[in-house]
Parts: structure tokens; sequence; C-alpha cells
């Protein structure tokens, strides 16, 4: 197994040895950054950044010169050729004759997977929306374990905008994978979403526990708890653990606290005016003083705007600078194994999978409902063929394969039909007990109405009685 | 002779021996892209883009890269000294001092000529407004030969927008320097200018067949062919050929069919409007299923739009991401060439241009009538001076040194006034036949009455007559 | 002693001796700007503008390749996590553990020197706001002393926008330091700040020699000679010149005219309408011809717009294209002796500061009054602690440590009250008595009367009577 030749566009590319095999050469790296042998002379890294940034792309280019590498970039979308209409497929062909790797960040969700799909040469995605962020990830979790020789067990709390930031998003998924203990500590308003809660029980076979506010003795703590999860002491181990008690696990200390800014470009009109309004709790001296943070590694992406003080900048516990600079040498070691000049062993895998999900792939019409996702954009739904991985029969949800969004499709209909007898032709609600029925190899699945009649399929009676209820409820 | 220290802005400074020679380094780069012995350690190339590009900047800057030299960029015209009104010719004179050859995109027609006047290094134009694209032909050019072994005798078909692509302008006389024969298949209303068929035929000898949509026994083909235009087999012999039959050299087969994109950036309004109720022909697999491009190289310049289907990249016969990749070391050639890092031996010229025209410079207030001519703009026009070749005497045309553009100024007179009589210190109209009378040396051309007047001349009778009609016309 | 680890952020920051190393190193590297043995290789610029450049910032990264090193850049402030509301300590502190070296040009002035504390690297000033661009300074300064072998001495005339310039303001200070004489040639309107005057009579022991028209026998010359400024003949004496005869000096001859462009994205309001009015004059062949200019060495830090002719650009007096060329050398010197790759030996410094004044940094709510400065940004006023030093007592005169701006308190208090007594705690006028009787490390100073008062103090007897009268007045 190798790594050469591979892409990186979400922490789930990668197996838990494929990230301690970067690790492992980070190390290595990390001990005389300035003095390499110049592994990538004559390799040419594209930096393709279509949103703002500095930190991200100063950083992977810093590691490809530092690694003798040489980069050509583009970074604004305003100055580039997409601004005439061209599609990402495209650009990334190109590239792809151009340069030896590609860095790409990119508003749409999805994108970097796209960018992977047809450039024919290495892909790291520097974040695509609000989806992914792996390697803001791999550094976070380098740091940790830099600073407490491992990941596994250790309690990380998650503190602020746990909806928006997808270097959370991404981060988590890792966590769970490598076995440790998550806190969320969302800002009102900025909760973890669903989707990805739902995800880290099925797939990760971790487990929730709510806090109950009203259990609390201690009410007027600084930290705003608002929900623990607790992924198993053995991920191998599906054993669920009813008995979490908050209390005891919070003073047994907390290993890391990861806090984000609000991501406010993201917001939402309404988000936006109540953000206004809100006041969001600072991570200051005052915060820190509670014996849970006692040893805790205080811990940010960057850029902070006001959630974290200055007065944190010269405590020892403070990480959020170690952080950026320890992503230079896990770029570099990224950046040299998949492009196959620096070899490391790889260890065994320590997470497996839970469950493996059908891939929903038909052409009948159904789009992502995401309007961020790269595959239902003007320019590249020309050629993008949707895919849906069907992630549960009840109700029946799909998870689109670029953004990773989760929705619950209207209807379902069978290409199976008895044989061309037309009157048997019927779409049904996704809901009744029809999707289960129809075999997974005939299964037709439809965002509306219109779209199942427009592949000659008629309503069936419990379709029917809902939309003249609708009708009426309409007239 | 060598390239050496050469500039290269528009395809006529090239012989087609020279281009040759670039073919030929091309060649032997494209062996072994990722290992060159860095022939350009050292050398620095400025890549100035002052309108959008990705693929052709990161073409260039690649192409620098793997022959090991560095490159200095400036992309956003926003963020440049040409915001605080600085000229183009004190920005090259600078730059100059810094790089050893320049790259430059600009959106003022000509511009390329000015910094290679100024620069004193060699330069190469990227593209200069609607102007000329040179290296995008000379990569064009390499891919069809590649394919084909020559270019000499090819039956080449240019589709879509020949008015505005500039692409298309600087192909079109390449491939008749080459004695290609071209066909032209327009977008309604985007039909090749005139005046680069007129310059066909009188400096490259060729010959114009009109297509009789009427005499069409075939009408409903999909080739929207309008008009065919061919060169003569050997551009030697100036023998007129009226015999051609379209239907003939159709049958024969197409041997590349190069389809451009509507330019709609440099439409003009109603240009615009027409467009948004025009659906231009699509090139797809039904277009190509005429036996005519049963072996037809489909070629497009990037970025595609609409005008290109994406079933078809699967197409043998399509070969626009081959362009884009073959772009590499085709400019890595020339850049080696002109820098002198590399010599080749130079084939003869193949192509004798016909005529050779005489240049009108005197300051008689004429300007250039162009307005995206860098020669009219205002930061340009303090130093620029002027400067006209006299194409045509009936009616007298001239052509812009700097753009191109050709037009039919108004009056003449001469500088050699009878010996000081004022009474005979008249002007003329441009279409009387003092035009041909005044000798080439005392030629003195005006744009308007205003012009003559203010160089203390006045109206001849017929002029007089002119201007007292055309007073009450407007009275 | 030695250059390297250390900043450039504004001209006081070198002694005229570790300028001579520069330029002595320069003069080396000049010889075979090609032919360098890489003595950056392994070494990485970040090149961070955010303000529009082409020339200064491709100067650096020209000079940083031909020494053999990478460049990072970040060219748009649009296109950074700056716009995300990072200060910029956050964002030198991160480049800081990415780059080796850092060059910044930024709009808000002191910007550099607070990048410079941060960011654990050396730090060059590339043009902070209107404050200084030392850089360029040094570059002109080589310029002279490589044409006339000396700069102690020399009469340089300064020309055109004396007031926004910052080369202007580092070069004054410089050639101050250096002991040549300044003769100040400002457009209408576009006078030296006061502040730069008197800095330059206390600090550099300079003499101001005021202009008289009405004596001028030679009104008409076409030289705007407004003030005359006379730096002592030996810096080291003080020595007042009272008879310096403005006639004499302009007839011994100028030797260099420093030409500015109306720096008019400065302009305020009032000046962008008067400047409309205004015709700025030219230096043109006519104005060269006073006898006064027969040798002088006419330079520009460019970009120009009107207000140098194009026809002097082939007059072997004009040197502003060789002072673009010689930035190169000049900026490889002094990145390489801040990265300590090339040591030189530093001759002793010849100017010796004729004062040195105390900080005021208490925190009493004072902050400085230029809206550019910044310290009083919203993003840095955070962490950013002010400072001023003191540098009159009458009046009492403060001048920012960022941003240089000198500016008069209007309120002053003592720390000491008597031992408690509420009733002596009084603030006073800051031109009253009080200002120099309270002792140094006692002082206390307000910029309103609302910060005394929120500091605990009451207004004294004088204050009282002021605030009533301009009440009534406002009444």
């Amino acid at each position: 197994m190798t790594l050469a030749g591979r892409s990186l566009t979400t922490v789930d590319d990668f197996t838990t040895g494929e990230m301690e095999a970067v690790f492992s050469l980070a190390d290595q790296l990390a001990v005389a950054l300035h003095q390499q042998d110049d592994p990538c002379r004559g390799k040419i890294m594209a930096s393709l950044f279509f949103e703002p940034s500095t930190r991200t792309r100063l950083s992977f280019e810093t590691a490809m010169h530092r690694l003798g590498g040489d980069v050509i970039s583009a970074v604004d979308i305003g100055a580039t050729s997409l601004a005439k209409g061209e599609s990402i497929a495209d650009m990334a062909r190109v590239i792809g004759s151009y340069a030896d790797i590609v860095v790409i960040r990119h508003p749409w969700e999805g994108a970097a997977r796209v960018v992977a799909d047809y450039a024919g040469i290495p892909v790291i995605n520097a974040g695509d929306g609000g989806h992914q962020h792996p390697t803001q990830t791999l550094l976070d979790l380098y740091t940790i374990r830099m600073e407490r020789k491992t990941i596994k067990g250790l309690k990380i709390a998650l503190w602020g905008d746990l909806k928006y930031g997808r270097t959370i998003h991404s981060l988590i998924f890792a966590l769970a994978k490598f076995g440790a203990n998550i806190l969320f500590c969302p800002s009102p308003g900025l909760e973890v979403p669903e989707h990805i809660i739902e995800k880290l029980i099925t797939e990760y076979g971790g487990e929730l526990e709510r806090y109950d506010s009203a259990k609390d003795k201690n009410k007027d703590r600084h930290f705003p708890l608002n929900a623990i999860y607790i992924t198993p002491d053995s991920p191998h181990q599906l054993a669920m653990m009813p008995d979490v008690n908050i209390e005891v696990e919070l003073k047994a200390g907390v290993d890391a606290l990861y806090v984000t800014r609000p991501q406010k470009e993201r917001f939402t009109a309404a988000e936006r005016e109540d953000s206004a309004r809100q006041k969001y709790a600072v991570v200051d001296k005052a915060l820190l003083k509670d014996n849970a943070f006692k040893k805790t590694l205080v811990m940010h992406p960057l850029p902070r705007v006001d959630e974290l003080a200055y007065e944190l900048d010269t405590d020892p516990r403070s990480m959020y600078f170690k952080q950026a600079a320890l992503g230079v040498p896990v770029r570099m070691a990224l950046i040299a194994l998949l492009l196959g000049v620096r070899e490391v062993s790889i260890p065994e895998d320590t997470f497996v999978p839970k469950v493996s999900y059908p891939v929903y792939n038909r052409d009948s019409g159904i789009r992502c409902p995401n309007t961020r996702c790269v595959s239902v954009q003007e320019t590249e739904i020309k050629y993008l063929r949707s895919g849906f991985k069907i992630v549960d029969h009840n109700p029946l949800t799909l998870r689109c394969i670029y953004c990773e969004h989760g929705f619950e499709p209207e209807y379902v209909a069978s290409t199976d039909w008895h044989e061309g007898k037309l009157a048997s032709r019927r779409y049904h609600r996704a809901d009744s007990h029809w999707t289960t029925k129809i075999k997974p190899e005939n299964l037709l699945i439809f965002a509306s109405a219109d779209q199942a009649e427009a592949h000659g399929f008629r309503p069936d009676h419990a379709v029917v009685q809902t939309q003249t209820k609708s009708g009426k409820a309409e007239a």
C-alpha cells in the first residue's frame, strides 16, 4: 500500500494508519525544515484558491518550497477562466497536464472531489465551502499527538461555531476514527448539524449523551456545555455506554479545547441578525481557571476574531500558533507522500467503519438540494452525474457523494413495473412501505411528483390522497 | 540567424522556419518534460497579466519552472501601478531592468508591441485585446503537425466566433503562411472581419470562394458552411483557382475543426442582445457524424462554454486537452530560444510575403480610430508616435502599426505646396485623384477637415462642395 | 555589530554606517547580478502587499530570486484572512513561522513596525501608508552615491508632493543624516509637513531658511523655489548658518532634482478639488535649461504621471530608470544581510542624534489622532499598547511611536495627588505650567476632559473657566 498518486479530499480518504504515516514523516521533516535535500526538485504544485485565504495557501506554498519544488498559483476567481463559465472538470484536466499535484480551495462543496476525479494527478482539498478541510485536521491531530503522544481516549472539547466550521466537521470524524471522546460546546444556534451526529452514531459506533442543564449542580460554570458525545473506548466494540457521567468526565480534565470563530460569511440572514444581538462567550483566562482546564491544550484553526482573548497568547497551554507552524511539516509530509518522492511504512488501520452504503446514481432527475453543492452548479450540471449513498430506508435518506449533505426525497418507483402493464406504473411516497419493497436494483427515486411523472409514472392511491389534501389546503 | 533576444508579438514576427525551429525544440523537450537540466536556472520571467486568465498564465509559468527558471508575476490591473496612471512604456522599462523575459497579456490592442519596443528584453504576447495570441497559434499548429506530420495543404475549418477571437486571427495568418486551406464556419453575425480577408488576399496571395447556399444540394447539413477560403497549393504561385468546388472539398474530408466560444466579453451591446436570442450551433457527436469529419481533429483553444459537447471528451478525434498539454513544451521551447539558452538550426522560410507597404508616420494629427488600440489611450498618447501602413490607395486605406486595424482617412494634402504660394495650399478628399498624384514623400493625411485646417490647409473645390452639401443636409 | 536578524521599518532603524554596509554589498552584487552562488537557497521571503504595487513588489521578488531564494506572496487584501477581521499581529506570527523574512506594504501607518514586533523574523517595510518607504530611500541614496561618490554636502532639491510622499519623508531624514543640503520645491498646497521640519531642526540640528519671493531678482524663473533648508556642513556642529544666500546656493548648482507625483490617492476632498483646478509645474527640457541644473541628476521614484516630461527620457541627466534598476542589487544586499547569509564590515555611524525623548505609555486612554495609524484600527486596538515620544513640553507635544504623527494633547494630571486628598485630584490644561511642574514619572496625559474624568480627576480652576467660556460660546 502506498500514498503515491492518491488524493486527500475528505478525512475519509485516509485510514488512521495512513494519517499516522503522514505524522511519522512530518516528525522526520520537522527536525530540519530548512535543510531538506530538495526531494520535490523539478516538481510543480498548482495552488488554486477560489476563496480568500492567506494562511492555508502560504502554508502549502511554503511546504512545497521547503521540499525544493516549484509553485504555480491562482488566487482570485475574478482573474480566472472560471469567470468565463468554464467547468471545474475542464480546469482540472488542463491544470493536471501542467502540474504534478494540485491544492484547491473552492466555495462549492464537493469541488475538490471533482478536481480529483478529472485532474489525473494527486489533489489536496484545502477547504471546499462548509464541507471539509482535511489538512487542517491533520495538523490539529499532529499537534495533539505531539503534546499528548496519542489521540485515542483523549477528551476533546469543541467550542464555538460547530455548525458552519468545515475544520470542525473534518476534525469530528477524524477524532472519532482515532477513538477520542468529543465534547460539544457550541455557541447558541451554532450546534453540530444533526446529519453529522447521525453519521457519528451509525458509522463510527459512537454514542450521544445529551446534557440536561436541569440536573447540573454547577449551573454557573463558565463552560457552556450543551451536549456531550463519547466515542466508545474501543471503536471496535459497539457497546453502548448509557451511564456516562458528565460531571465525572469533566472533573477528570479536558485534554484539548478547540475554539472556532463564528463563520459569519456562511450565516443565513436570520443568523446574521441573531449574531449581531448575541454576545458569544469568550475563551479567556477567567474561563480557563476551571479545574477541568488545568492542563488543557487551547487550540484554534485561526484566524481568530474575538472568541479567544489575546491575554492567552503567552499562556503555555496555548497551542494555536504552534498549530500554524506545524502545518508546514505536516503539509510537506503529505505532499512528499502523494508525489511518491518519500515513502514510509503505513501502520494498520485501527478503525473499521460500521456500515457500507449502496450508491444510487440512476438518472431519475433527482439532484442534491444543497445550493452550495458542486453538482448543482450551472457550469457543472452539464457533465456531472449525481450520486447518493442510501444511508437510511426509514425514512429514505440520501447523502450526496459530493457534498455529503443528507436529505429525504419525496417519491419512489420501480423500474420493474410488471412487464409493461401501464396501469401498474405507479410512483409512491418515499415514506411508504414501497421503499423497502422495491428491489434495490430496481429502485427509482424522485424529488417531486413532476419528476416522477416526467419519467412516465402516475401517482399511486396514497400519493393522490396527499396531493388532493395539499391541493385543498392550497386552495 | 538566431531567435535569441527576439520578441513574439504577432505571428508575423516569426518566419515559418522560425516556427519550425520552435516545434523542433518542443519535440526534444516533450520527451522528458520533468527531467530538464535547468537550462533557465538563474533566469527570471515576468508574467504580467492585465486580463483574466488561468490557463495561459499557468502554462507559461509551468514552462519556465520546468526549464529551472524563476517567475515574478502581476495578475490584476487593480493591484498595479498602472492604476496610478503609469504608461506601458515606463512599466516595460522598469520590468525590463528586473527580469530576463516578459510575458504580457493586456486588454489594449498592440500593447505587447509597445512593451517589446521599450523593455529591452524578449517579450512574448500572451494576448492583446482582440488582436493576437501568437503562442496559442504555435501550440495549435504544433498539435496539428504532431497529428498530421505537416500543415501544408491541410484543410482546416474554423468554427464559431471568427470576429472577436484573437486566437482565430493569429491562426488564420499562420495557416496561410504554412499553405493550409481554410474553411470559415462562423456563427451568424460573427464572421471574419473584412480587413482580415483583404490581408489574406493581398498579402498571402489567397483566394476567396464565397459559398452560395442557393446552389447547395445538401442544404440541411449540420455543418453551417458560410464561406470558404482556399490558399493556393503553393504560396509561391499566385495563380487564381476559380473552379474550387466546395462539395468536392468537403467530401475529401476536413483535417481539423477548430471550434471557438463566442467572445461575449467583447460583444457590442447590440451583439449581446442578439446573442441572447440566438442559439449557436453546438459541435457534438451528431454533427461529427458527417462523412467530412471522419478523421477530423476537433480542436478548441479553451475555455469552452456550450459550443463543444462534453460527450466528445472521450472521442479519439478530440484534441483540445492535448492542445493545452502541448502548450507547455511549445512555450518551453519558445522561452529557451528567445533567452538564447538553447539553439536549434532554423529551416528556411517557405513563405514570401506578396507585398511590402510604406509606413506613414508624419505628425499630422491622425490617430487610430480603434478605441481599444494602445496608441490612443490617455496614458500612452503622451509619448507613442502613431504609425500606419498604407495598404491601399483606392480608396486610401491605412493600417495601424500597433493594433493592425484598417480604416479609410478623409483628407490628404501635400507638404510640397508650390513654393510657398498660399493660394495653392489646399487639402483634398482622400478618395480623389490627389491621393495618388501627391508624391509619397510629401503625402499628408488627415482624419478631419479641422485637422487639415489646423495644419494651415484650406479645402479644395471638391471638398467645399461636399461640405456645403452636408452642411445643407444638416441645416 | 551585525545586521543579521534585524528589521528595517524606518530609515531611523539603520545608522549611516549600516546603510553604507548595504551599499557596499550592493556594489559587489551589482557586478554580476545573474551569477550569484545562490546564497539564499532554501530561504523563503514572504511578500505581503496590502496596497497596489507592481514595481516595488516585483523588485523585491526579483532580488530574492537572484539570490537563489523562494518567494511566497499575498497581494490583495480582499483575498486574505485580514478580510475576516484578523489582526496584523496574528498574521505576523503565523507568517513568521512559515518564512525566513517578510516584506510588507500596508495602508496603515506603523503597520510594518507591528509586523516586526510580532513576526520573530526580519521584516522590511515596503511602504506603510504615508509614513515611510525606507528601501526606496536606500536605492535613491545608492544612485546618488554611485553618480557623485558621496552624499555629504550635496545639494538635493525635492520637487512636487512633499506632503504625502512617503518616499520623500524617508528621504529627507536620511539625507539629513548623511549631511546633505535639502532644497524644498513643493507644489502649491503640498508643502513638507511642519512636524517634519520640526524634527529636522530639533533632532538633526538643521536650519531652515525660508525663501522670500519679494527679494528674488529672478522672479520669472521656471524653478518654483518656495523654501530652502540647509543642514549644517557638518552634522556634528550645531552652528547656525544665518547668512545662507539662496541665489548663491542655486548658482553653485543643484546636485539632484528629486521629482514626485501628486499622491492624489491620499488627498483630502478639498485638495482633490484644488488639484483639479491646478496645473502643476512640469519638469521638462525648458526647466532644466536653468544653469543650476547643468549637471543635476533628475530622479523620480516612479510611477510618474505628468510631472516629468517623456522628452527627458533620453537625457543623460535622467536617473529614474537607473534608480529602478539599482533597486534590485540594493534589495538583494539588504535581504542577504538581514538573513545573515552575507556579512560585510559596518563603518562607524557619522550621525549623532541631537536628542533622545522619553516615551509616554501609560494607559490613560489617549490614542493617536491619526486615523490611518495602525494603533487605532479596530482589529489592532485590542492588543496594541499606545506609546508616544514626548518631543516638546511647551506646548506639550506627543509623537506616536507607530506612525510618528505629532499632536498636542489637551489635559494633564499627576498620579501623585497629595496622598489621597480627593480635593487635590485635579486635571490641568496641557498648555499650563502644570505640564512641566508634574514629575515625568507621575505624568498622566488625556485627550479630553471625559478621559480625565473617567480616571477620577476633576477640572482645575483654569479648566473650569475655559469650559464655561466654550460652553457659553456653544450656547
